[in-house]
């Protein structure tokens, strides 16, 4: 595990907030550029070769990927991202990051030989904090995500991704759906700290690792609710046209609509026009996500919202369900069940992944997850113990060993 | 009117932002230096000597206001600020600092010699939008505001208010309370475009022009909504603390509030973190605006909305009911009478003003209000006809010639 606790010092500091001790690891930024570079280098140590995709993803491969696909071996992935969420904790996907490069070194220390060649990606844009779309990295390299929409996304402060791409050195004129790159894939699999206390209610070390079932229908929308702006001081209740009263019907409807129907709702960001103390606001924007077992419960979560707020809903982004390849699921349970011959645990989760976008563009594609102790995630508390870590490269090897060795 | 319309358009695009028209004068930044500027410019023009005092504001004097005020013949002052509300209209403020000079010059062109010194003030930092506390400069100067806690006002940047003076090139040690300048002030009237639609329901020309009877007690709290930041996508209902719909409910007991106690509360700001599209908040800070006739209704309300919250208010600022001196106030509703010799409209407002604040130090004050057709501000909308202003102007230089001449 020393490889392990180096890369995890390595990463520790970058985009680590002062204040706040959360991490603030945006797409395109200079950060982000820290993270790639980093990435980059533990490739060149291990001697892989880094080949970005037209997507903004880097992948660093093992052996020619392009060879071993044109002779019916196509590559074994593993990985995840190193983006994060504002004030994120340090688990949500670089663990996913160094996990694979740490299996890959228990792999090559047991002298274990593949027969395909095994990559390790790094997505880029995960999180979606800056631009507004979560995992656009892969809905780029998968086609699901427009290119021209992305281009022209914007970020709070007016800077479009294009411009994002063009000052961190990249072409955003290539970004798009990239067939040679996903024809390099045979499978994936995406090892990820759980954001539940699904494995944390499962004692021992049973608990410590899980496979991935199912990944909730889910889904981001804009509310753009329109008042005028006017005197706080001086303007009549019955004269006021004020949004912040259909914002507050929003976060209450979200909140009441998602226990009816068993769904997940959550108002977390909202930015206020002109936002003064003293001032009535012209205009309120407020986003909702939405996540749930089935897709009708979503959308009567976001309907009823809408409803409340007197404002039409604009999708941002909508994820279908994703069922994970039953044959690969099932494998990696058995594969990773403990002495007594019990399959590992098999849970679902309502957050988006970037194995999910693969997954529907379909490959088969399979997930681990690592017990996260409080299932808290997107805060600077998220955690997971050293030795649920340890077991999750030691099941990411295990995967290896069955799947390409 | 030509002095008055040219100083009008070099008012105009100062600080106006250009995708909403509105104004963002904020105090001690380079648009607050460059109004300043405007403002020295205006006195040197007509032989006025300025005079800062210990507070941030800017006296213009026609005479030399210590010898006058030791002869027994202190100054009459008049003026108002020329600071911004985000995104504000183009009168609130500026009419006063216009139109005192304008009526300077109309006084001056009728040959007038006044029998004391006529002062022209500039208020600084009246909104208080970018430190939080509304008359920051009429505080300070009469003491009402300690000069220690302001430096210790921050922005939205973390600049602290000692910071920004220095910045600007001022010395903020020397900030306080200024016996010296407030001696020097016999009188002080402010015009201000009116912010409710009380004149506008006042037929015909006699609706031009008003005097306020009284501003209603008014304060800023600020809420402290703690949570537990989590992942939108993965944490159960159950199992949240999202301090979200803390907010929510603080808004809509504002409002029932406030009709129920015949007053006016307004949440118009509010600050979210992490303020993520799938991050439920840690925190959530609120800022509370009320108003009303009597204090114990503004209290009242204020308490309501706390209980709502499940927060302790936290008080920023607070201004007592100001009863403007009634000789004076009447005085000038007989000098502005019409043909008729029917008085000028006498009127309350809901709005805070630095008359108010140097009303409460002793000093008699009035002010006078300019028709507002809509009764809109704060707003890029806020709008006063070039009739009405003109009105204003000549209804200043009548009060000047009966108070000074």
């Amino acid at each position: 595990m020393d490889t392990f606790g180096r890369m995890w010092a390595d990463l520790a500091p970058v985009g680590r907030h002062p204040a706040t001790g959360g991490y603030r690891r945006y797409a395109w930024t200079r950060t982000d550029a820290v993270l790639r570079e980093w990435f980059r280098g533990e490739a060149r140590q291990r001697g892989l070769d880094v080949v970005p995709d037209r997507a903004g993803n880097l992948w660093a491969w093992t052996a020619d990927p392009d060879t071993a696909a044109d002779a019916g071996r196509p590559g074994l992935a593993m990985g995840s991202h190193l983006d994060s969420v504002p004030d994120g904790g340090a688990f949500d996907g670089p663990l996913g990051v160094v996990s694979a490069f740490a299996a890959l070194d228990l792999l090559r220390s047991r002298g274990l030989l593949p027969w395909r060649p095994l990559g390790i990606v790094c997505f880029g844009d995960e999180e979606g904090a800056r631009f507004g779309v979560a995992c656009a990295g892969s809905r780029l390299l998968t086609g699901v995500l427009d290119p021209d929409r992305a281009r022209g996304l914007t970020d709070d402060d007016g800077t479009t991704l294009a411009e994002a791409v063009s000052a961190a050195g990249s072409d955003p004129r290539t970004l798009g759906r990239d067939d040679e790159a996903l024809r390099r894939v045979g499978t994936l699999v995406e090892l990820h700290v759980e954001q539940g206390r699904a494995l944390a209610e499962v004692p021992g070390d049973r608990g410590a690792v899980g496979v991935a079932s199912a990944i909730w229908p889910h889904g981001r929308w804009r509310l753009d609710l329109l008042g005028r702006a006017d005197h706080a001081g001086t303007t009549r209740l019955a004269d006021r046209r004020d949004p912040m009263l259909a914002f507050a019907a929003a976060v209450q409807a979200a909140r009441s609509a998602a226990e009816r129907h068993g769904a997940l709702a959550t108002v977390g960001k909202v930015r206020v026009r002109p936002n003064g103390a003293n001032a009535i606001p012209a205009e309120v924007t407020a986003w909702l996500d939405a996540r749930g077992r089935e897709e009708t419960d979503v959308r009567a979560v976001v309907a009823e919202v809408g409803t409340a707020a007197g404002a039409v809903p604009v999708e941002e982004s909508w994820t279908p369900p994703t069922v994970f390849a039953p044959v690969l699921r099932d494998r990696l349970a058995t594969v990773l069940a403990g002495r007594d011959g019990v399959p590992a645990p098999v849970l679902p989760t309502g957050a988006g992944h970037d194995a999910g976008i693969l997954s529907g563009a379909g490959i088969p594609t399979a997930m681990l997850f690592v017990r996260n102790p409080t299932g808290v995630s997107h805060s600077p508390a998220e955690h997971a113990e050293p030795a649920d870590c340890r077991a999750g490269v030691a099941a990411l090897a295990r995967v290896l060993e069955d799947l390409a060795c």
